[in-house]
C-alpha cells in the first residue's frame, strides 16, 4: 500500500521536485528544462534544454484538420469547460497521430544498436532496414507527409541538432534511410516532424516510450488556443462540417415484436 | 460552413502560426513565449515571457494526492496508453481544482474596476470585498491552503512580478485582501498559488477565462511524469489505496420478479 | 478519510448492489431497471422501468454529424483504443449537447411548482413562461430542432408516457409551452428529444441534475457502434472533412530575436 | 471525403437505425437488444438478447476500489460536470482493467479453432493451453480474482448460458482450463467475470475486438451512480485517501544557474 515517488516531496511551505525547491525553479529554470527534469530526474545541459524547448514548439499546431485540434473543437462545441475539450484532443494522440515518434525512435535505436552488433556502416544499415521493410510490406514510420515534401520543422530541428552538437548516429541513420527510400523506391518520403523528433530524442538518449509524451506536451499549447478560439469566436453546436454521409445499412424495415415479451 | 482561424496557416513546406514561420519560432523563441503568442496573438515582452514561464513552472506538481495526479495514476493502472492517463488528470481540473485562478482573476479584475468606479483606495476596496463576502457567507477564492501557511510558489511569483515590474493593482489588491482577512477574521488565509496566478495574470492583462488553461499547461508536465513513473515503477492494477468504505445502502434483500415479465 | 457508499458491498463471493445480490439482478432484472436502481436506490415499477428503457433507446444515435459521434470518430482515427474514443464522445456532452435535458427539466419542475404557488393553470403558466423568456431574450431549452419539425422520438416518448400513465403536469406543461410558442411567436418550435426527456423524467420524479447522465447512458451505445465502425471500415488518419478554413491571423512576419536572449 | 455509415439515416422527422425506425425501437425493443443491434446489425434472438442484458448487468460495479470508479470519483472531486468524471472512469478501461475480455475471447476462440485443426478434445486442448502458458510463463487471462474464489457473476452467467442454450465449446473450454489449472498448478484460479464474459461472447459469435466495449457499456451505469453519489454526498476536494508516499527522489539541492542565461 505504501507508495514511493521520486517526483515531489510536499511539506508545509516547502516543495521539493526532483531535489530542487520549486521556488528555485520558478522563473530561474526555463519551463522546457523543468519538463526535462521531471522526465529524466536531472536538469539538462544548456544544449539539451534548448533542444527540448525546440521539440515542444515543433509540436504546437498544424492547423485545424488534424485529429487533435478537430476533436478538441468538436468537443468544445458541445458547450463544455476548456479542460474537457483539451483532454479530448489529447485522447486522439495515438499510434496513428503522434505515434510515429515512439515507434520511430524504437526503430532507429534498434537500427543503431544493430550497426554495432552487425558491424556495418550507417549507409549499409539504412539499405538493410529499407530492404527488410519492403520485404515485410511495412512502412517505416516517420517518413512521408500528406502536405509537405520538405517539412520545415524537420529542417529546423536537424539544423539545431547540428548547431547544438546533439546530432549523432540516430539522426544520421534517419537521413540515410530517407536517401535510401528515395533511391530504392524512387519516391520521395521525406522525414516528417514525428520522424525528426524520433531521431533527435534518440540522440539525446531519451526513452522512446515517452514518444507520445513529447508530442502531447507541445501540442497541448495549440489545443488550448484552438479551444479558446472555438469558445470565443463561434457559437456552441455550430454546423462545423458538411459531411456527405451515405447510409448503407439495412433497408428500412418493420420491427417484429418477439412473441412472448 | 466555412471556418476562419487565426492560429495556423498550412501550405506545402510552409507553416505560419500567428504570423510567424514555425521554423523561425522553433529554438529561437522560448516555448512559454510561444504559449503566450498562441493565446494573445503577439509575442510577449521579455518580462511578460519570463512571467509566463514562471507561471507554468509554478503549476507543475504538488505531490501525488491532488486530484489530477491521482486520477492520472489510477487510470494508468488500468493498463492504458500514456495520453489516456494524462487526459484523465486534465479532466479533474475543475471549479474546485485549479478553478480558483479563473474565478479569482475575475473577482480581482472586478475589484480593481470598482476601485475606479467607486473612487476608493486598494485598502478600502479590500475591506469592502471581505465584508461583502462575509455577509454573503462566500469564500474569496484563491486564499488558504490545506498544507501551506505561506505558499513558497506565491512568494516566488510575487517577488518575480515585482522584479519584472509587472506587479500592479491586482497583486496589491490580493495582498490587501490577505491582510484584511487576517485582521477582520483573525485567521490567516494566505494567498495560495491559484490566487497568486489569478493576480499575476490580471496584472498581465490576460483573459480570466483562461484561468484553468494556465494551470493545465503547467500541470501537464507533472502529469506526464506521474504517469511515466506509474507505468515504469509499478504493476498495472496494483492496490493503490486502503479505502475504508462502509456500505450504507439498503440491507440485503431478495429480488421479487415482476409478475408478468 | 472513511468513506460511505450506498452502491455496492464487496465481500468474498458476495456482491450486494443497492441491497440486491448481483447474481439475482443478472438476467432477472432488465438492465434499464438496474440503471434506475443504481440512481434511485430502488427498483422501478414496471411502467417506470419500461419508460427508462425507452429513454435510453431514444438517445442512442442521431447520425455522424452531432458532436458526440464526430468527436468519437475523429479520436478513433488517431489510432487509439475504443474506450478512449468513446470517452471523447462522452466529453462533448455539455450545456449545448444533451444539456437541455438538465436545464429543461429544472425549468419545467420550477414551472409546475409555480403553478401551485401562483395558483394558475397549465395554460396560464405556459403563457407566463413564454412571455418571461421573450422579455429576457432567453430561449426556452428543449424546443426546436435543426432537422425535425416533429421529432419522431418525442412523439413516441409522449405516447408511451400516456400509455404507461406516467404523463403528468410536466409533460402537459411542455406541450402547452410548445403551443404557446407557436401562437405568440408565430413559429413552430417543436419539443425536441431533449425537451421530451426533460418532461418525462420530471413526471417520473427523477433528479434534474442527472439530465446529462440519461443522455450519456443511451448515447454510449451509439458511440460504441460509431467507433467500432470507424475502426473496422476505415483507415486511421483518413481525411475526414474538407474544411475550408481561411487563415485570418497576422500577416507573415519575421521573428525579431530579443536583444539579450 | 464521402463517408459511408451503416448506423443511422437522418431525414426530417425520420430516423432509421440499422433499418429500423427509431420510434419503433423505443419502448418496443429492450435497450440491451438495441445495443446488440447497433453492434451486429441485426436484432438478437430472444435468448441472445437476454444474454446481452445479463452481460451488461454483470459489469455494472464492483465497489469503489477498482480503477474505473476510483478515477471517476477523484475527477468528480475536482468540481467538474458529470460527463467529464464518467469519461475519466471509462478511460481506465484498459489491458489490465476489463481487458481480459478481449484477450480472453481471442484466446478461447483460437483454442476452439485449434481443437478442430488439431483434432483434439476440449480436455486435451485445455491441457495443451495450460502447458504452453506455463512454458512461456504467461498468465491465461480471465482466471483468478483478488477477492473471489468463486465469482458469483461467473456462476450466474454460466447458469444462464446453459438455460438459454448458448453454452458451447468456448464456455466448455473455459471450464476445462479452470479445472486443468487447478490440477496441474495445484492452485485455484477460478474463472473471473472477465473470463466468463469472454467465453459467453465467444459462444454468441461476437467479435472479440469488442471485449472492452461490453465491459464499458455495463460499467457506465455504475460510474454514473458513483459520480452522482460523489457529487451529492461529498464536498469537492475532500481528502479521499491517506496515501503514505515516501519521496525517494534526489536529495534537496540548490539550482545552479546556467552561466550565460
Amino acid at each position: 500500500m505504501d507508495w514511493k515517488s521520486s517526483i515531489t516531496k510536499v511539506e508545509p511551505n516547502h516543495l521539493i521536485t526532483k531535489g530542487y525547491r520549486q521556488q528555485d525553479l520558478i522563473g530561474n529554470i526555463p519551463f522546457p528544462h523543468v519538463v526535462y527534469l521531471l522526465i529524466k530526474g536531472e536538469l539538462p545541459s544548456k544544449s539539451h534544454g534548448k533542444m527540448m524547448d525546440a521539440i515542444l514548439t515543433s509540436c504546437i499546431d498544424h492547423g485545424v484538420t488534424s485529429p487533435s485540434p478537430m476533436a478538441a473543437r468538436v468537443v468544445a462545441s458541445g458547450g463544455v469547460p476548456l479542460p474537457s475539450a483539451v483532454a479530448a484532443g489529447i485522447l486522439s494522440i495515438g499510434d496513428a497521430h503522434g505515434g510515429a515518434i515512439e515507434k520511430g525512435a524504437r526503430f532507429m535505436q534498434n537500427g543503431v544498436k544493430r550497426m554495432t552488433d552487425e558491424g556495418c556502416s550507417i549507409e549499409e544499415m539504412a539499405k538493410k532496414l529499407v530492404a527488410e521493410s519492403r520485404e515485410k510490406h511495412q512502412r517505416i514510420l516517420g517518413f512521408g507527409h500528406r502536405v509537405h515534401s520538405e517539412d520545415p520543422r524537420t529542417v529546423r530541428l536537424f539544423a539545431l541538432a547540428d548547431e547544438l552538437k546533439i546530432a549523432g548516429n540516430h539522426i544520421h541513420l534517419a537521413k540515410a534511410i530517407e536517401k535510401e527510400l528515395d533511391e530504392s523506391l524512387g519516391k520521395k518520403l521525406p522525414i516528417n516532424v514525428d520522424g525528426a523528433i524520433a531521431a533527435v530524442i534518440s540522440d539525446m538518449n531519451l526513452d522512446w516510450r515517452l514518444g507520445k509524451a513529447f508530442f502531447l506536451l507541445g501540442r497541448v499549447a495549440g489545443l488550448t488556443a484552438q479551444v479558446y478560439e472555438e469558445q470565443t469566436r463561434f457559437k456552441p453546436m455550430r454546423k462545423m462540417f458538411s459531411v456527405n454521409c451515405e447510409y448503407d445499412g439495412p433497408e428500412e424495415r418493420d420491427v417484429k415484436k418477439m412473441s412472448d415479451e
